[in-house]
């Protein structure tokens, strides 16, 4: 066993990296939302000025990387790496966003999961000594997402009930070697579970299960008692797949259902027509960067468990009758 | 500066990882090229019993992890973390060819650079002491690309001179922190390069300038005298672009024509209709995994600078009217 292996899947950082800043720009129905207050930015219109939905959602992963450099007061010829991904085919939204930054580059893949990919990755780099600071970037957008996964917008298409909303948002966190906390200090990588679900309307079923595995192999993992945690949340969940994950936790022994949240029911009011909650890179992406980052440098949380969740289907394994893949990445941040 | 950092985009490994084994599998047309002895399996059609070429490619992908473990004489449950990507939409042959293996799993995206970027990747959680053993996976598919990038196989389109031929193949590397080499020294990490060029159907021009300017860093970092490599051997810039890197390169004072090799060059015969030659994330991997390793394993060659190639476009983003952003992550392999 390595020295900073717990486990199978979990890694413990010998000198754990802090989260120097970050950096959240949100669409309008966000900023309607409850965590109005946390985000940096609140655009006006889902096009921002753009000619299109996919490149307004560039725009945000471009302005998004400076404004998470400039509140961290780095220059951004200071960052050693960006990992960045996003929802659109071939993950343009992240490679036209960085395109001007002249930084060395590693593009991730893994759906709503990537905030948690890429800060997992990240703390790697730095506490493996490759890096000093290296930015984490996603985004999703609600309109490129519909007219990609789903529908054209102009159909007016109807959403069942466990459907959840694609957040319009660019989350931005900037890991560093040197400062004071939050600091990464463990994470656990998941592996791909599918229970066989094959409904695209309803992700918070089919993600669930890898979000419980997750948790479930963390505590298996570490040893550390179920209370150790102020928050364990969840990427993007939704209502129903929220209900569901705490469940089968329950049913293996993890009772965590006091403290258990999801960034996809915190975006969005009940009364936001947002269904099961929200969904995309850009909601567990802008609600850490947005809120949860602003209650732990407050010290209003000191632990979180922070566990983004993927989906990772495509329309054409849909429509080739597959079932969803998917997966969870749990990142533990704590003050001190 | 970081011990391990060498300029601004070069990483020099203290404990180099071992390519502790590779495996390939390629498809019918890529079985009659040059390079048909080394490859591990060559498939009799396309399709491999599948019901579509998604998953006849996903299939690839699940065999090839097999295979690498295999021929590691490595139990699956060995290996710590899968990195793996493709070029399909979400990377699906990725998520479902790796999907039962209960490995840890990050997913990336690197379009044709995906081999040099997981291999990177992988050698620094190996090198930082987060994993004993990492299996790097890329694939493509010349009829799962074609339908999804151009147009449909059935309407015969024809192609110009300037255009590469997908290549059906897949890769697998496993890097270990235990072995007698031939050992990854050394990386360079890209960032992300755009001249403007809007051809898809030239995608080696495109890519030329970006590989160029990761094999200049990797010269400007590591100081190395220009002949210092048996072969600095590209992704898959085909022989057109081949030829523009030469020139980028020698008007930069790198002198290397002699010993620039390119994977999509090699892959094919001129005879064989592929135009300027072999692409895609299998077209680096199955090369690499299959003629390179070989040749590195038997001392025929014995220091090579080998840089995977990506050109980060969609159908969207060319359909919007926006150049191809490119990208080439450099490793340096070396036995002893």
């Amino acid at each position: 066993m390595l020295e900073k292996k717990l486990g199978k899947q979990t890694v413990i950082f010998k000198q754990p990296p802090t989260i120097a800043a970050t950096a959240s720009i949100v669409g309008p129905k966000e900023g309607k939302g409850p965590l109005a207050p946390y985000f940096d930015q609140i655009l006006d219109n889902e096009l921002w000025g753009e000619r299109s939905w996919e490149m307004a959602e560039s725009k945000m992963v471009r302005e998004v990387l400076s404004k998470t450099a400039l509140n961290a007061s780095k220059a951004v010829s200071r960052i050693d790496y960006i990992l960045a991904g996003d929802l659109l085919n071939q993950c343009i939204a992240a490679s036209f966003g960085v395109r001007e930054s002249g930084i060395p580059m590693f593009g991730v893949f893994g759906a709503c999961s990537t905030m948690g990919e890429t800060m997992s990755l990240g703390a790697m780099l730095i506490d493996g000594g490759f890096a000093s600071n290296v930015v984490c970037l996603t985004s999703s957008h609600f309109c490129s997402a519909e007219r990609q996964f789903r529908f054209p917008l102009e159909l007016g298409a109807q959403r069942p009930p466990t459907a959840q909303w694609t957040v319009t948002g660019a989350g931005g966190v900037l890991l560093s070697s040197e400062g004071t906390g939050p600091f990464v200090k463990k994470i656990t990588t998941g592996k791909i579970v599918d229970m066989g679900i094959k409904d695209q309307n309803n992700m918070g079923a089919a993600m669930a299960p890898a979000a419980a595995d997750t948790i479930f192999a963390h505590f298996e993992d570490t040893g550390l008692p179920q209370d150790y945690y102020d928050m364990i949340v969840t990427g993007d969940l939704g209502r129903i797949g929220r209900e569901i994950a705490d469940d089968l936790l329950s049913s293996n022994g993890i009772r965590i259902g006091s403290i258990l949240n999801d960034c996809g029911v915190m975006i969005f009011d009940m009364k936001q027509d947002a269904h099961s909650g929200g969904s995309g890179c850009g909601c567990s992406a802008t609600v850490f960067a947005g809120f949860l980052y602003d209650r732990l440098k407050k010290g209003k949380l000191n632990k979180i468990l922070f566990v983004p969740t993927g989906a990772l289907l495509s329309p054409t394994s849909v429509q080739q009758g597959e079932s969803i893949p998917c997966i969870a990445h749990a990142v533990a941040i704590e003050n001190g």
